[in-house]
């Protein structure tokens, strides 16, 4: 057994490394990192320019530790873990960031020189001047994906961490109902959304994904820019915050007048689908009847069938297992959280998603997501039964 | 002769290549790609889950072409390059974006079965999975480092986007400088920032560097938190912005009331460093000359010297060269940009930091930067003949 903050992970992954006869590992893709961890990266500068590569994770016969720059914070007595550090910035030589992670790595394989057992990594997203370091070694073996499946039902102190950032797309969301106005930009509604999440944070916190008014040509997704809302348009805005490392994700529709008859249809349509996809989710169901049964509904209104998933699941990044599509038969499990979010889209001309996250309980869902219920003019919820935490 | 925008950074790199008889490469650092074709990938929102790994450059006898996911958006038009694409995002089959890239790569390197010369590649930034494809053609050598010397001069396509850049910043300096009030807390100063930038370019911008209370114990750096302002505190506030692919910086110290006689002589003793800074740019001077003389300044002022840089070079990356750094004896080139940033700290007390952009001219130093003009209360600035476009 490991100690402290994501512990249950670290110890479901030895025990699935020591089946497989893999004794040695390097973790390189940052959803792997974070989730063996707790340990969040900063995301929103892109790479930085003293960094010898991505935080990494080294496992050698049951102990994990994490790998990171000087320069990093880590709290460590809620990692439980211990923590390597290279030398990242310097004035007073040039930088050799990646020279101080690859010996850093040297040293680590050169230990292992008497341990039985294979090594194995994540080839995905390890760079390969870190890679040829483990060829001293042994021929690596590829651990991409192994961590996937493991990472869908969620810990009771991932659901805290989700919980925490659900909120923050609620206090957005309550935002851009409120700016979403004739005249503005889709911009000036994002950045009430920005503000309103930094306030209530009290720090920056990286948002995705889409705010696009409805007379575009790809209406269903995108970047907010310069583009105004003009009356009869409405605006979509799918909104998810990386806050402690843990993506949550959202979607409503707004309107800045009442709206048209044919608007309130189509609106209608939507929030039925999701009220469909909602009441449908239980332990034991398969993705892929989800799937089906929602777009199902769609059709059968005489609307065009959404080109995208009907759901997925997030954690550490902001789209991973459980995917809610026709091709997954996988089922829902207790303790997963998935989004579920089916849109119509008109190009150029109409666009509604809706958006929910639930968590899958013993007894069905539970909604962990409230913006919906503050919608302005917009029809009243039909819970069936499923309760608002 | 390449054409199109970027062409001038082809065109040196396909002389450097064949000089060293490379005949195929493929880069990797997102710094080179930006810098090689002008594309600007998305970065606020890190890796994206569909992806089969970063944005890549393949080159191969003369040719240069951009490797992105198909849901990437790059204006053929301005490239004037041709661009390959894999397939990310799908909703009917599970994701294969890293599969995807490492074939489309495969089918690349195949084609040069017949072709002389030697394949290299950035190893630094080049996922694994992806470098084992060249593996199938020959013994790739590291190009790691071989484009930056040649970044550090700006072509006029570059400086165009720079001054783009540096008017974003100077609009989130401004904003700053009107919310720094009592009680306002670091995160507060931070969104009026990131409000004026957005509002301005009219789209989302990411954002750099630190946003800090002078009471902090590391009162030199760190991103804005809730920490409030009292009133005889001040604010720290280096500010960069990403804009076409394209870093800008810049860093201002702002009091919420009048600066008290110890603030005032340590805010002119910054001044006066940056000042002189300023005047020693020119073509042909040693970049650790003005780093020493800087520093011998500040030491002559009682205060403690600077634990940092003087200055850096900027363009793709935040950080580049020419460092302005006791060690580095290069010598400034007409067309270099570079920022000079010297401050006094004191922990938990007092802390200021001044920076400037400048161009080298051939003349001496364009300043790019007007936010340190704007600043309330402070000591008249001293052009010592510089101009400010």
């Amino acid at each position: 057994m490991t100690n402290g903050s994501h512990a249950d992970q670290r110890d479901k992954t030895d025990l699935l490394l020591k089946s497989k006869g893999v004794n040695a590992a390097l973790f390189a893709n940052p959803a792997s990192i974070t989730w063996l961890t707790g340990f969040a990266p900063i995301i929103e500068t892109g790479p930085q320019p003293y960094s010898g590569g991505p935080a990494l994770v080294w496992y050698l016969g049951g102990e994990f530790n994490l790998i990171v720059m000087d320069s990093e914070t880590v709290d460590h007595n809620s990692m439980g873990i211990s923590t390597l550090k290279y030398a990242g910035y310097t004035y007073e030589t040039p930088f050799a960031g990646v020279e101080n992670l690859a010996n850093l790595i040297k040293g680590l394989v050169d230990g292992t020189a008497n341990l039985h057992g294979k090594i194995g990594c994540e080839k995905n997203q390890l760079p390969t001047c870190i890679y040829e370091q483990l060829l001293e070694c042994d021929q690596p073996q590829s651990l991409d994906g192994w961590l996937n499946p493991m990472r869908a039902v969620k810990t009771a102190e991932e659901l805290e961490k989700l919980t925490a950032s659900f909120a923050l797309v609620d206090a957005g969301q309550a935002a851009a109902q409120e700016a979403v106005l004739v005249g503005m930009r889709e911009i000036d509604v994002w950045e009430a959304v920005q503000r309103a999440v930094n306030r209530l944070a009290g720090e920056r916190v990286p948002l995705g994904n889409d705010c696009v008014v409805s007379y575009r040509e790809d209406n269903s997704g995108g970047f907010p820019c310069d583009l105004p809302l003009r009356p009869n348009d409405s605006l979509l805005l799918d909104l998810g915050a990386h806050y402690r490392g843990y993506w949550s994700d959202s979607c409503a529709t707004y309107y800045p007048i009442e709206q048209s008859k044919d608007q309130a249809r189509m609106y209608q349509t939507v929030f039925d689908a999701l009220d469909l996809a909602i009441s449908l989710v239980k332990p034991g169901r398969k993705a892929n009847e989800i799937d089906w049964k929602v777009r199902e509904l769609i059709e059968k209104s005489g609307y065009p069938i959404y080109p995208h998933h009907t759901g997925h699941g997030v954690g550490t990044t902001s789209h991973e297992e459980p995917r809610i599509t026709p091709y997954n038969q996988n089922r829902l499990e207790t303790g997963m959280v998935i989004l579920l979010e089916p849109g119509i889209y008109i190009p150029e001309e109409a666009a509604v998603r809706l958006e929910d996250a639930v968590l899958v309980t013993e007894t069905g869902a539970k909604i962990l997501t409230h913006h919906l219920q503050r919608r302005k003019g917009g029809p009243k919820r039909q819970t069936k039964g499923n309760s608002v935490i």
